[in-house]
């Protein structure tokens, strides 16, 4: 199945894009992307996916057989299936960089180009930045959760499509997870792999004994072994069995899975089993179902759990499954736009976000600001594609991490310890509520 | 990005390869794909992906270059890289067909393959089946709560990726949708496409007049009106103003859609506007945000609205974003097996599924049986792929439409009418239970 393109896009963008051309709407068009509230879920974002979305405009073209496809519909003019078959993103980008906290209302991208194409590109831009973002801040929060585990993406079987799993194993990394067990991920972004055994590798042997003897003579590096299969207490005694075997054949035993039951108690148990086995160092690690409920509950319990592999919940965002983003039309031929839906306004214009620091180094507040007009703090958004080009080479994903990390430190210590309600505050500056309000006055109300 | 390919997988189904390789667990292995409960928000599910899977593993095989980054990676023994070289999909698929009703723990799929093979499957056809099952099992819903309405997919932009897009599109067309408005999708599995206009295209030109005439002028053809940019009757007024001289050009005017504010309410005085404007064949469509229950209340407060594009909440399957299913080893070498982790026991063996249906029609029951325990009722599961091979050429999606028709037609009616509780009876035959306990007895505890 092709995962690109650009006929990943919908119908209706073609229908206007006809009517454009037809109508001579083809000057400059600034369209933004942000997040128009924050679920009560979250009280903080982080921004991802821009990577994808720089490579998807610079790839941006219709093949023949797309075009061919297209002209077979049937729906569209000879001028319109002409004007794809040349069109190349040739605009300007500008955008937050990946790994930046960020709120409700605050651009993370802004297109600018001719009117059909920055139209052409909104379907798949919402797509790539809604989604990474979305997965980069349910990472965040098990990050600030458990500040102090080891945390694995064990998510692509049940993440949405095979595109779903890479791109979340990718926002997890950003946001501060380890890595990730997906071999396509560590393949396409350099990430760490991490990687135990199954139930059915137990089951397909007559006792778990074999099971971890044959396990630990081929895999003997990093070796981890899944205790749970049929009873978790009597499989850690069988650890500390072997142990010694083990031991003289140089083989060390780094750890133990626990992927069902009540991991609380069993992590206990099995702790004293492995210590009392003379096992200290043999570390325990979690899976199997595991949000922020379980997970906060482990930490404030105390249980003697290392390291966690986090999967459905993470690359589904469970709890919050999507983002109320949007992708809109903020100025036209040199004219700002504003939509005035009920609800679903937004700040006309194209903008800057400023970001002041407090003395303790914290975020203290955020201004959304027109672009050239100079607030206090630092401006969130540059240039990254100048008349279609990249400004700079990718950046590596451990810059990305770095920027992560060092957002989530300076988060207020209320979105830090991740409290519902008290939002951190994003004024408006006066300028653009000028601006908004000319605009109303001369749209006027209902097609004046 | 590389959509598909055997990289899809996890690290751990590697390591357990190697391990399997170097202790002659080679032998034929059986595992069963299925949903171990089913969620509050779910009464039954339907079953979706099979076509994919299918693909997916006749089409399996290393490329030269996946292999050279295994082997750099230093993980790997020269045996392992040199197995999965020649390693290609020689078993057997035995699966309920897409479109079919379903239920906890009656398998979807079995794979019957020599060990290696049909582990290292595994993450991706979780990944495939799981997502089609729930997103064809959510459409499912908004078609029984809407039967008589025009129901579009509208979600690729806040799916999760592009292949969760169009493969939400085709699962939401097998369970009733009428279409999508994702122009990949529709070439991919020759769907019916929708689409209408975005607020962008009225913004872009200075009244809302100005705007709908140069779409009708442009796209006269199922003409739909965005009417919600500004104020929604007043722009509903507008319409019925430039209807006549739409008419005199030969244009009908096909329907308005709102997205934003009180749908119930505007519906209500759209409707009258346009009737009391002479456009009573135009309809009303609607979307912005809507999940089961705004759908609900738009029904039961016969709100006028003919058609809904629904998004997010289909494409995220918003109210469950996943299922609870596993891919389970349940023989290896001739004999059955069985997991019996805490609260995640299966059942062993090779399974069918067997279903009663009522005088009435109705399904009355299923029956989880041992392969070749016959019982009464229809047989579920039946053989799609001998010895690698696919037994037939895909079906076409519109079977699949009307067989998902069929049973959500012949659904219970407490299941019909979406409600809580009262589970759909699945009983365990007794020869089942019998080889349960076997297997149990066998295995002892923790590693006998």
């Amino acid at each position: 199945m092709p995962a690109d393109g650009a006929l990943l896009t919908d119908l209706y963008q073609l229908n206007m894009i006809q009517a454009y051309l037809e109508h001579g709407k083809t000057e400059t068009a600034v369209f933004e992307f942000f997040v128009r509230n924050l679920p009560p879920q979250r009280q903080f974002l982080v921004a991802a996916g821009l990577e994808q979305a720089i490579v998807f405009l610079k790839n941006l073209r219709f093949a023949p057989e797309e075009l061919d496809w297209l002209k077979g519909t049937g729906r569209f003019g000879a001028d319109l299936i002409e004007y794809l078959a040349a069109l190349r993103f040739e605009g300007d980008v500008h955008a937050v960089a990946e790994g930046t906290a960020c709120f409700a209302d605050e651009p993370l991208l802004r297109i600018t180009a001719p009117l059909p194409v920055a139209q052409l590109v909104e379907t798949r831009l919402i797509n790539l930045l809604h989604f990474q973002t979305l997965i980069a801040s349910k990472a965040a929060r098990f990050v600030l959760r458990a500040p102090e585990k080891l945390l694995v993406d064990f998510g692509l079987r049940r993440a949405h499509g095979a595109e779903a799993g890479l791109l979340a194993a990718r926002a997890a990394y950003i946001a501060g997870f380890a890595g990730t067990a997906t071999m396509l991920a560590a393949r396409e972004f350099a990430m760490p792999l991490y990687g135990t055994m199954a139930h059915s590798f137990i089951q397909a042997f007559d006792g778990e004994a074999e099971a971890f003897a044959a396990f630990a003579d081929s895999r003997p590096d990093h070796l981890v072994f899944l205790i749970d299969t049929y009873d978790t207490e009597a499989a850690a005694q069988v650890v500390v069995a072997m142990a010694p075997k083990l031991a003289a054949a140089g083989i060390r035993i780094e750890g133990v899975r626990l992927d069902s039951g009540d991991l609380i108690a069993l992590s206990k148990s099995v702790r004293q089993i492995l210590d009392a086995g003379g096992l200290p160092d043999t570390t325990i690690f979690a899976s199997g179902g595991i949000d922020e409920p379980e997970l906060a509950a482990m930490i404030t319990q105390c249980a003697p759990i290392d390291g966690f592999g986090i999967g459905t919940s993470l690359t589904t965002s469970h709890d919050c499954p999507a983002l109320d983003c949007a992708y809109k039309l903020q100025e036209y031929a040199g004219v700002a736009r504003r939509k005035r839906s009920e609800g679903k306004s937004t700040w006309p214009g194209r903008k800057q976000v400023w970001r002041a620091y407090g003395r303790d180094g914290r975020m203290s507040g955020d201004v959304l600001s027109l672009e050239h007009d100079v607030q206090d703090g630092e401006p969130l958004i540059r240039q990254v594609m100048k008349s279609g080009n990249r400004m700079d080479a990718p950046a590596p994903l451990a810059a990305l991490r770095a920027r992560a990390a060092r957002d989530l430190q300076h988060l207020p210590e209320n979105l830090r310890r991740l409290e519902r309600g008290s939002p951190y505050p994003v004024n408006i500056a006066e300028p653009l509520r000028r601006l908004a309000g000319e605009v109303d006055l001369r749209t006027g109300t209902g097609g004046a």
